[in-house]
């Protein structure tokens, strides 16, 4: 069996630590199940501008490019707030994902029956919720052209970004999404602001139109993003799949993992398309960011980043069996009663990023 | 006395049935409070559409430059989805503000203590929920060109929208949301996505420039607009006055006003500049749709478009004691038991909503 590629990309801030765990229970998979990985470590964000100048390097881009799955931490932090638009640490996410053409960004908002309490939510409207959002992450305002600050003179300036789809943008990630939700409860949610502005109008007609000629047995309905925003907080647990552009999808998915009341629980999965032999490019990252109040003091969450290592085993490697283990070994520690300071509760085993690993380690 | 003059346009759904009840309050100000409005009547929306081909007639458009404030039901609905983009209801309602020039839309989300547990989030997030949302109106990817839909031919078409902001646009809006936080909790949260957009940079600098220069009694932080999303849920008590741009004013205001699980208790006021004698063009309207499941039934709450009236009251008449008068009376009704059948909860007293005009003019 050939080794599989994982590029490591722990960012700032708490990636380092939990991305510690992460490379725990990837060794584990290594020497337990038969899965060989052959793992790379590499700079993004604002610890690559210091070591760089850049938030990220055309080295580790030609790595993420050549990886079979690249597995991210977190970036950004106050440190980096003077650097200039264009160096900034996010940008350096930013430039993986669209090089690496991750056009499909899912990230689902999941309760877990030992967390209900953690919602700031009422425990009749979260218990059992489990929407994936499926986001557009490639296009829209986040790429468009033209962009960029002008100065008009007398300390006036103006600020410009377009937001563009096109017809294939639109339909490839809708396709995700109708995939996706053949396999859970097949029902889509298409998501825009088609009563303002066109780019909208045109995602819901083409989602329409993709849908009637190869997806007439999923559900799908269309929301505005407004509207979705609410029923978000009113009643979640009406939506199974959501489809929506890259801005509206970054809002709801937040908006959505919030409902949870654990972040930092929350994996997410970047995918390009499947080439000839069915590989995808794809990148894992944890929904939470880099947090850098609590960055080295060994009391992150690692949960998110370890399921995210979850969805790489079921997107990128075929081994559900082994991201079922994971999944399970997780619940059951938190059934045990263990929990990093955001998601304890009275009555329960407050512990640190390093024994929440240990306590997943020895649970598989 | 001058008689003030009061455009009344009740649009489509249930905008007509609620701005009855609005139209009964203003005669009683007339009758008891020594307040005297001229009041006309006209359409937008759909049922603009229906009567002249168009959402919002030139002639209403002059009629509501020329009036003292516009009172607003609600637009659209499933009847005119067929409509093209250009003349769909909404396209009405955007004229409105464009052309009144009415730049900041003030969403108050407030929890109403006799219906905390409408929420679907716990009483201790949301008791006393007290919130301002400043959006800004007439800018941005609502009115930004270029825009449009283009064939590219072979069933490929590509949608485009331009998000634009100038330095007078983001400062006048967020001179007014300074203005509010002072007669309030003296705190402003300024919401973009500057480490993605060039337009939320530029708006991020220019708040920050405003309140070094002429504001610094205010505190003033900065949410990146994701994160506001999720603050929202997790703590919004956090917030007092929020100012951000259409777009996410749009969404975070619409997920605000969910939160307080009574939207149809919720008013808006949407402002132009003051001229030299010191009066603003202003728009006034309850922050739901147009509901057309249940227009016609007599069901809807007229709470909101009361309260709108109320706002109207205090910011185009600076008639702040009737205003007090009337969300008194609208409080003491609650407390009765009253409730239209959106808030009504087991052991209170459903009513339609003629009935709760009727017993909220009793109480006046
Ligand atoms: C860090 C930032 C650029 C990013 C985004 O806006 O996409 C983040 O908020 C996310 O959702 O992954
Ligand atoms: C009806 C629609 C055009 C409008 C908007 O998007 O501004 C509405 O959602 C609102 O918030 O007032």
């Amino acid at each position: 069996m050939a080794a599989y590629s994982l590029l490591m990309l722990p960012g700032d801030g708490i990636g380092p630590e939990v991305m510690r765990q992460v490379r725990r229970v990837i060794d584990w998979m290594g020497r337990r199940r038969d899965l060989e990985f052959t793992v790379s470590e590499g700079l993004v964000g604002g610890c690559a501008i210091d070591a760089y100048g850049v938030p990220l390097s055309d080295e580790t881009m030609a790595q993420a490019l050549a990886a079979d799955a690249v597995l991210l931490g977190a970036v950004g932090g106050p440190k980096w707030d003077g650097v200039s638009f264009d160096k900034r640490p996010e940008a350096g996410l930013l430039r993986l994902r669209k090089e690496m053409e991750l056009f499909a960004n899912l990230r689902p908002a999941v309760v877990f029956d030992a967390l209900v309490d953690a919602s700031t939510l009422k425990p009749e409207v979260v218990r059992g919720l489990d929407i994936m959002i499926v986001r557009e992450l490639t296009g829209g305002v986040y790429f468009g052209e033209p962009r960029g600050i002008e100065d008009l003179g007398n300390g006036v300036r103006r600020g410009v970004n377009t937001q563009v789809y096109t017809t294939p943008e639109i339909q490839r990630v809708a396709r995700v999404a109708f995939e996706l939700a053949r396999k859970r409860g097949n029902k889509v949610c298409s998501c825009e602001k088609r009563n303002v502005m066109e780019s909208g109008l045109l995602w819901n007609q083409d989602v329409t139109a993709l849908h009637a000629a190869e997806y007439k047995d999923v559900e799908l309905s269309h929301m505005l993003a407004d509207a979705a925003a609410m029923q978000l907080v009113r009643n979640p647990k009406q939506f199974d799949v959501i489809v929506t552009d890259n801005l509206f999808g970054d809002i709801l998915s937040d908006e959505a993992a919030m409902l949870t009341g654990s972040i930092g629980m929350l994996p997410s999965a970047s995918l390009g398309a499947a080439d000839a032999s069915g590989r995808r490019k794809a990148l894992y990252e944890p929904v939470h960011g880099s947090a850098p109040d609590i960055a080295g003091r060994d009391i992150a969450n690692p949960i998110a980043s370890l399921l995210s290592f979850g969805m790489a085993l079921r997107y990128s490697f075929d081994r559900g069996e082994e991201a079922d283990l994971l999944d399970r070994a997780v619940q059951n520690v938190l059934k045990g009663g263990m929990r990093t300071a955001d998601i304890m509760s009275p009555g329960m085993a407050r512990c640190s990023t390093s024994v929440m690993g240990d306590s997943i380690l020895r649970e598989l």
